[in-house]
């Protein structure tokens, strides 16, 4: 089926949505995310009952338990949602924002001022409290918004939607600014990468997959996020115990969302002392291990590693372990398997933290910390709306000033050049 | 013919240029842009004699007088570009500042860093002159780039290409910082929008069909540039000598660049005592007129405007020009025909003058100034890669710091989530 015609209808929308939104005051903005949070959990046990439709059909697919745990909402869910909008409301508005200003030798006045991106469209997979945050960030910086959720989460997503659409409405939000693509038809997301003439911009969270199609298929500019292949590299200078408390966090604490480890690399002057008692630590904790020749030899657990082990992103508890014969092999690899997201070195050497520091080409590159914390909230941005792992525009976690543009405002008294 | 192979053998050396020149001193970096502008000067003759063959060619293809000028390079014009990387040579150098920096209540220390986009293709047309401006600021921000200039300027480029690679790589560049597609065939710039393993952006610089060939087919990110419908809007309570001063710049100082005025529109209420006399110094300036039915009662030279008219990026001495009924016609039309680029009032009334930089939507807006100062040197910036009209990542005059990205660096004590 062919989504334009539909999309166009919604895009229209939305763009009109966007011009009032981007002159509506702070104050109506914050008073409806504030709306819509209440609404969310005064209705939560409608977005459960949908969540559980979803979660149902997740189970007759086949869907793994990583994946139902970021599919699930609960009480407790549906007020970290709220919550999350509640907060965003308090957050100082970054529209109208004067960034800089001068005046030039001829007596024009520049003024640099922080405008919202207009239309967002964003497209996203599994978790559907992705809906609320994206949702309450866009409003919040005045964009208007099109979902395209993961058709595991489409009731959900109808669910969360339609409340906080009805809620924003209520409070003086015009019409269009949040709106869902409500079909899992592949070929709406088509349509939607080609509507250049009512989005500004497309962000697509999800797998590897996702990224890749709609990178190679939108002509709307995109900001790419959310694949994280991410490294922690254990150096010969480490303090073991903060090793072993950084890699085991770094896998086990989620390992269904992309700031995740994937891969361990271990450097081999420590791995003899090192690996057995992480490996199992490890393997008590249920994780599967897929390692190189030298790993295997410090758990009979361990199973072959191979090529597509260095590059996935499993989301589950699934890990890679690979000794390096130095740090030099250490960048090599996550140069070559990396997915520019979030990368850790455990080390005592200073010499070497600045050198990883400054070789790495990564959002976020740790010296003695879990990549854990690649995340809007962990990094004190009040909320996110995914990671970027591109270069353009934003990178890193994605809060409220990387969902706006700027403008230049000139004032002059009869210039001419 | 198949250029992915040659494309690809480019971007690999740009990219291993690239991961060298994110560290390569200021120094370096500087003393390499003052080598290449006094090669450029010692070798003008040489630039100069491939353009008189860029000229011939361009002339024997009938090319207008306006795209003739953009292509012509004498002395003075190649001074230019090498003083341009002089001013380079002594901005300041945006890699490795830190933009902002904080301490989280668990200990982590977070500092984002301002770092290289690391390679850049860059598409232009007709002005040989952006190799330069392209080059330098590229190598300044630590970026390598790919050139890929218009068939016009082919042998000018080549010249000035050979010219500033080998001055930058005798002072310490890394060999593949600065390339040029040293052919005309357009395949080449197809396989160049694919090579995201090695291209981190392209920007392209030129008229509405490149800019929108290249948003609709790369799969690389696209920095949107140069397509500039530019109007002047001469408001009821405009100072009109001051308003004629304006649009007669805006128009006629330059009429082949992008921040030309392309449309004039005029208050009804002003139009009778502005227009006759505005028109006829456009007529004896050899401006062709082309104007809505109004306006052509005001002189007889104006031929009829047609939609085209209104859409039209003339890059040549004409106007077309339009009588509004209000400043809400006015904003109509800009918002139906403009290129979100530059656009300006000319007004005595506050609340005119503020509504107008509220409600259009361009990366300039001005106040009683001509739309001529939207450039990265008349902005202060030193130089310019061109003028974005997108809202992802840059808007309006590119400089220095939209050629680069950033990257948070967190520094820890063994912090786990």
């Amino acid at each position: 089926m062919d989504y334009t015609a539909e999309l166009r209808e919604k895009g229209k929308a939305a763009k009109k949505a966007a011009q009032q939104l981007a002159i509506t005051s702070s104050t109506i903005k914050n008073a409806a995310l504030s709306a819509m949070a209440d609404a969310l959990e005064k209705q939560a046990a409608a977005i459960i009952e949908a969540n559980a439709l979803d979660l149902e059909n997740g189970r007759a697919k086949g869907l793994s338990n990583a994946l139902l745990d970021r599919l699930l909402l609960n009480v407790p869910r549906v007020k970290a949602m709220a919550d999350g909008l509640r907060e965003l409301a308090v957050l100082k508005d970054p529209i109208g924002e004067a960034i800089s200003g001068w005046r030039r030798p001829n007596g024009l006045e520049i003024t640099k001022v922080r405008v919202p991106l207009g239309v967002i469209g964003i497209i996203y997979e599994a978790r559907p409290n992705v809906t609320a945050d994206a949702a309450g960030l866009c409003l919040k910086t005045g964009n208007a918004v099109i979902l395209r959720g993961g058709s595991e989460a489409l009731h959900s997503n109808m669910a969360i939607t339609r409340i906080l659409a009805t809620a924003a409405e209520t409070a003086g939000i015009p019409s269009g600014a949040i709106q869902l693509i409500e079909t899992t038809d592949r070929e709406a997301v088509n349509a939607l990468m080609r509507l250049n003439e009512y989005l500004d911009v497309i962000i697509p969270r999800g797998g590897a997959g996702l990224i890749k199609t709609v990178l190679e298929n939108s002509s709307v500019p995109v900001i790419e996020t959310g694949t994280g292949v991410c490294h922690t590299y254990v150096d010969v200078s480490a303090d073991l115990d903060m090793a072993r408390a950084i890699a085991f966090n770094a896998k086990v604490s989620r390992p269904g969302v992309c700031n995740a480890m994937e891969t361990l690399l271990v450097h081999k002057d420590v791995a003899g002392e090192f690996l057995p008692m992480m490996l199992a630590e490890y393997d008590a904790a249920g994780v599967e291990l897929r390692g190189c020749e030298k790993t295997r030899n410090y758990h009979f657990k361990v199973k072959p590693g191979s090529e597509e082990d260095w590059a996935a992103e499993f989301h589950d508890l699934i890990l890679a372990v690979k000794v390096v014969d130095s740090m030099e092999e250490a960048l090599a690899h996550i140069r070559a398997y990396g997915t520019h997201h979030s990368e850790a070195i455990v080390t005592g050497d200073y010499a070497r933290a600045r050198r990883f520091q400054q070789e790495v080409d990564a959002a976020c590159v740790y010296v003695n910390a879990s990549t854990r914390f690649t995340d809007g909230f962990e990094f004190g941005f009040g909320a996110e709306i995914g990671i970027s792992t591109q270069k353009l525009h934003a990178r890193g976690p994605m809060g409220l000033e990387e969902l706006t543009s700027v403008k230049y405002l000139i004032n002059g008294t009869g210039q001419i050049r």
